[in-house]
C-alpha cells in the first residue's frame, strides 16, 4: 500500500504514520518527492482495511492500494485457463466455444421441452430455464418453483442437454443443486455474500453473473468468495452494466473480455439478451462477443417470444436462434475456436 | 400502456397489437398522428410483462409504460406520510429528525459501549452496529456474529438506546430480530427477493439501503416486496449511488429525498458517511441532507477510528460527531424541524 | 407526444392542457385509463419545447415525446446506408471495412512518416494524426499545430493516404480543411454547436466523435446539425463512454453499433485505442467491432509508443498492427465484408 | 509518479523502467514489495505524458500519478478562498451567498425586463437570461443571439442587477464581453478547450459550468486553463452529473462542494434548476446546496414557464422564486452566511 501525504504534512505527521504502519506489522519505506512524500507499506495487504484506516491520520493526503485483493481467482497464481467439464458433456473454458440456450422462464412442459428440443438442434450446449425468478415487482410471474426445477431437468435429459438454472435462496442449495447441473447466480445477487459461501461449498459448476454495477475487481472478489470456500468450476458471465444510457436495457462491456482474461484463469460467459434488451441486437452482440474472445454465449430463445411471461421482447424465435447459430460459424473460425 | 407503431408500421400490423391487447384483456385505443400511430391499452399493466412483450411484434417501435409500477409504497395509495414508531421511543417520519449514530462494525465491549455512550450523550436516537458483514473480500473481517449482536443490543440497553444492525441471510432472521430494534438491508442486497420476502413477514421495522445502481422506481419496488408481505414499518435510506466521480465513494443523490416524498409516504434517511466515504465530508452533507428534507441521518461513530476494522476513514470521533449534532440545530429550526 | 395525467387530477386540468395543446397548433386525443388518463398531443413536436413546458401544469405527472428528434440523419427518411467516398479513394459505409490509423499527435517529419509508411503497409486506408490536440491539462503538450497540419498532409501524400484530423475552433476552419481530407470533431466538442454549424457549411467529410455522456439520441442531433447546415458526409465514430468501470479508460459501447444501423443510415467507425485506453485490449475490441457491424476502426499507431508525447500507453507498435490488420481478415470474411 | 511493476517482473525489465525515468529528468527511487516491486519517479510530473507512456514497457503492470494536475487552481498554491468583485457591486465567494436567477433565454424585451424586476425583488443578485442558446436540436429556439444580449443588459440596468450570459463561440467573445457583467461557460463546452484559453485571456468574471460526465479533477484542469491565461476571477458551478438515474435531469452532486472546498480556493455556485429539471425539486435542493457549503446559487425564474422557450419545466414562477428567498434565510443563517 502507498500512502501519499499532504503537500503541508509536518515530519511529525510523517512519522505517526510510519510508526502505525509498524505497529500493523508492515515495513515502511520513505520516498521524498519534490512537493510531497509517500510511504510504502511493504507486506500482504490484502483484506486488511487497518491499513486503509490510516487515511484518518493528519497529514494523510490518500491510501493507494497496490496488491489486487484476489488471491485464487488470480492469473499470477495460475496461468493456464480453467476448463469446466459439465457431466463429461460440455467443456467450458477449453477450445471451443459453449452455447447455453434457452427461455427466461419454465412457463410450462410444453413450452420448455419444444425449447429444449429447438436450441439442441440448433446446435445448443446446454438448456437453461428459470424456475425461482427475481423480479422487480412482486406482481409479475415468480416462477414454477419446483415444479419449474423438475419440468427443466426432464426436458433437459429429453434432448440430451445439461442444464442451468437460478439460485435466490441459500435455503433452497439442495433443492436446486439435484435438479441442475450448473447453479447460477443471478446479477442482483452478485454481492450476496451468504449466498455466494453456501454454493461455494458444494460441488457443482457455478455461473455467475455480474452485477449491473459491479466494477471488474469486485466482480473477481464475489467468485474469489466461491473459490475460497472450496469449488474451483466458477464461470463469469458479463451481462451489461448500468450506464447513461437508455437505448439497451444495459451496455454490454465487452472489453471486460480482454481484462478478465488477463486479470484470471476463469472462464468468461456472455449474455447479450439481458445485456441489450432486444432480440434485434442478440445476433451482431453474439458475433462480437465471441471476436473478442468470450469462452460462451448465454441466449434467450422462446418459442413464442410475444407470448413470454418474461423478457419476451429480449427472446429469439427458434429460427432467428438457428440463424444466428449458423452465422456463429464464420466468426469461431475466426478466433481459432471451431 | 402505450404502444408506439413504427413510421412504416402497415395497417394490418396496427391491427394485429390490438388483437393481442384485447387477448390480454386490456381496451385498446388507437391514436392516428402525423408520422406513425400509438396505441394505448387501457388496464391495470402492473407486472404485466405479457404486455411488453408486445414489443416483439412487426410493427411495434416501443412500449411506454404509464402507470407506477408500486402500489402500497404510493403517495397516491396514502397521502400523510408514516411514522414508524421505534419501542415507543423514537418516531421516523415525524416532526422530528432521527439521527442513528454508530460505528460501522461491532468490534469489543468496550468499542460498542464506549460507541453507545458516546453519541447518546452527543444527541443521537439510535445506536447503530454491524454483526453480520457485507465485505467485497472474503479475506476482510465479516463481523462478529452473534456476539457482535449481544453486545450491540447490551450496548443499546446500557445507553438507552433503541439497535439496527444488518441481516444478511434469510436463516438469520430470528436471531438477528431477537436483539436488534431495526433491521437494515444493506445495499447489496436491495434485490434480494428471498430476504426482503423474509423480512416482510416478520414484525420489525426495516431500514432499506439504496443499491449503489438501483433507480428510484427500482427502490420503490423493493420497498412494495417488504409491505406487500404485510409489513408497512420500511424507512428508506439514501447512501450514495455509482457514478463515474471517484472523489468521493459514491455521489450522495440528495434529490432522491424531495423525489421519494412526492411519490411515496414512507420516511427517508440519509447515510452520508458510506455515500462520501470520508469524515471530512460527513458534516456539510448531513445537514445538507435535513435541508433538503430527510428525515433522518445515519451516521458512522468510531471513538479509535484509525484502529477500525472498517471504514475507519469515514467514521466521525465522537468530539467531531457531537459537533456536528450541535451545528444541525440551526438546519433543523430552518426546516421546522426542531 | 403524449402527456400523462396525474391520478387525482380533475377535469378542469384536463381540459386546462387540451386547451393549450390546441392553442400551440396541435391535435388533442384523450384516453381514459382505469386510474390516469393520458392525452395525445397529436403533430410534429420535433424541436417544441413549448410543448414540454406544459409539464409545469397541475395536474400533469409527465410528458412523453414519441417522435425521433432526428429528420435528416433518420433511416425512415433515407433507407439505404450513406457512402461517403473520400477523394475517389476510399469508401466509407460500403462493403469494404475502412481502417484509419496513426499516431495521436504528430510530433516530427520523422514521426509521422515513419507511421504513414508503416500503416499504409499494412493495409490502413487513411492516416490519422493530430495537430490540434484537445489536452486535459494546460501544461500538456498542444500539439504542433500549423506545422503538424503540413506535416501530416506531406506524410499521407507520400504515402498515398488521405488524412484526418481534428478542428478544435471554429476559426481555424479554413487551415484544417486545407490540409486535410476529413475533419474530425473530438469527443469532447459533441456539443459545440457552434463548431458543428461551421463544420456543416463546409463540403469535406466529417468524422464526428461520440461524447463520454452522450446518448445515441443526442449523438444524432450533433449530426443532425452537420446535415441540417448541408453537409450529408457524416460518419459516427464511437470511442467509449464514461461509466463506473476504472479498468479501461472508457467502456467501449459496440451494441451502439446495431442501434445506430437501425435509426440511422450514417456509417459508423470504432476507435478502440480511445475506448480501452491500453494497447493490448485494441486487437480482440477491433475484431469485435467489425463483428458487431462496424463499418470502419481508427486506430493508434506509433513507431515508439514509449515515447509519445500523448496516449503512449494506448498506441500499437506497427508490428502489432500489421498482425491486427492481419488476424482481422477472418472477421471481415464473417461479416461478408472482404 | 509510481510506478507498479508486474508480480512476474525480472530485474532487467525494472532495470528498463528505472533507466527510462532518469532519462526523462526524475529520479527514481524502488521499492521491493513482498509480491511485486513499485517505482516511485521524483520531479513535478504534471503534463507530462511522457512518464505515463511507460506504461507499454514489458513489465510494468500500472503507472499511479500523485500529484494533483492543476496549479493555479489549488488551495495548496492560495489558502484563503478567492472573493471575485462583480463590478463593485457583488462579491461571490466572499460571507454572503450570491444568488443569480431568470430565465433560462431571454425571449422578448417584456420578459426579460418582468423578469429582472421580479427577481430583484425577491432579493436576487445577478440576472441571468440566454442569447445564444446551446440547443440538442438544430430544429430548437437557438436565443435572440445579439438582440437578446442587449435586452439583457438593459433590463439589468433597469433593475440594477448585473448579467450573466453564455458564449459559445470564440468569435463572440468582443460583442459577449459588451454587454455582459459575467461570462458563462456552458456545460457542454467545459473542455471547450479553444474557448477557455479565449475567454482566458480577457478581463471578464467567468462562471464555469462542469460537465455532465467532467471529474471534479477534468472539472479543476478547465478551470486551470482560464486562471493560466491570467484571468483568476473563475467561478465553479455544479448543475448535475449525469448518472443512470432518471427520476431527475440529472443527479446533483452536492458532496463536491466540501470536495471542491478543500482542493481549490475558487468560489462554488449550485444551480438546482438544471441539475433536477422540476421547478418542485429546485427549492429543497438550493436550502441543500447552501447548507453543503455553496458560495451561490443560480436559479431559473420565468414569469410564464408554460409559455418558456426552453426549459419551461425547471424554471420557478416569480412568486414560488420569492418564497423560496425567504425561507432560504434561516439555511444562510445556520449556516453563518447571512
Amino acid at each position: 500500500m502507498i500512502i501519499v501525504m499532504k503537500a503541508r504534512a509536518n515530519d511529525e505527521e510523517l512519522q505517526e504514520v510510519v510508526k502505525k504502519i509498524e505497529e500493523l506489522g508492515y515495513k515502511s519505506h520513505i520516498i521524498h518527492g519534490v512537493e510531497r512524500n509517500v510511504i510504502g507499506a511493504v507486506g500482504d495487504e490484502r483484506g486488511k482495511a487497518k491499513l486503509q484506516s490510516l487515511g484518518v491520520l493528519s497529514g494523510v493526503e490518500n491510501v493507494v492500494p497496490i496488491l489486487k485483493p484476489y488471491k485464487l481467482a488470480s492469473r499470477d497464481l495460475k496461468s493456464e485457463g480453467t476448463v469446466i467439464n459439465i457431466n463429461g458433456k460440455v467443456k467450458i473454458g477449453g477450445e471451443k466455444i459453449a452455447v447455453i440456450a434457452g427461455p427466461c422462464s419454465v412457463e410450462s412442459e410444453e413450452q420448455i421441452v419444444e425449447s429444449a428440443h429447438a436450441v439442441k438442434e440448433a446446435g445448443a450446449d446446454i438448456l437453461r430455464g428459470g424456475a425461482f425468478k427475481p423480479r422487480t415487482s412482486p406482481y409479475s410471474f415468480q416462477g414454477m418453483e419446483k415444479e419449474g426445477l423438475i419440468l427443466l431437468a426432464m426436458a433437459g435429459k429429453e434432448a440430451g442437454l445439461p442444464v442451468v438454472t437460478e439460485i435466490m435462496n441459500p435455503q433452497d442449495l439442495d433443492l436446486v443443486a439435484r435438479y441442475s447441473d450448473i447453479l447460477q447466480i443471478g446479477t442482483r445477487n452478485v454481492q450476496n455474500f451468504a449466498l455466494l459461501k453456501e454454493v461455494g461449498r458444494c460441488n457443482k459448476p457455478v455461473l455467475l453473473k455480474r452485477g449491473m454495477s459491479t466494477t471488474i475487481d469486485e466482480f473477481l472478489m464475489s467468485a474469489e468468495y466461491i473459490l475460497s470456500e472450496g469449488n474451483n468450476d466458477v464461470m463469469l458471465c458479463e451481462r451489461g452494466i448500468r450506464t447513461f444510457e437508455t437505448a439497451t436495457r444495459n451496455t454490454l462491456d465487452l472489453s471486460c473480455i480482454p481484462v478478465l482474461k488477463e486479470k484470471t484463469h476463469l472462464p468468461v460467459i456472455v449474455d447479450p439478451s439481458h445485456a441489450t434488451g432486444f432480440w434485434t441486437y442478440v445476433a451482431p452482440m453474439s458475433y462480437a462477443a465471441v471476436a473478442a474472445g468470450a469462452d460462451g454465449l448465454m441466449i434467450e430463445v422462446h418459442p413464442h417470444p410475444e407470448q413470454a411471461e418474461s423478457d419476451g421482447i429480449q427472446s429469439l424465435k427458434p429460427e432467428k436462434f438457428a440463424a444466428l447459430m449458423k452465422n456463429l460459424e464464420g466468426y469461431k473460425k475466426a478466433a481459432g475456436r471451431l
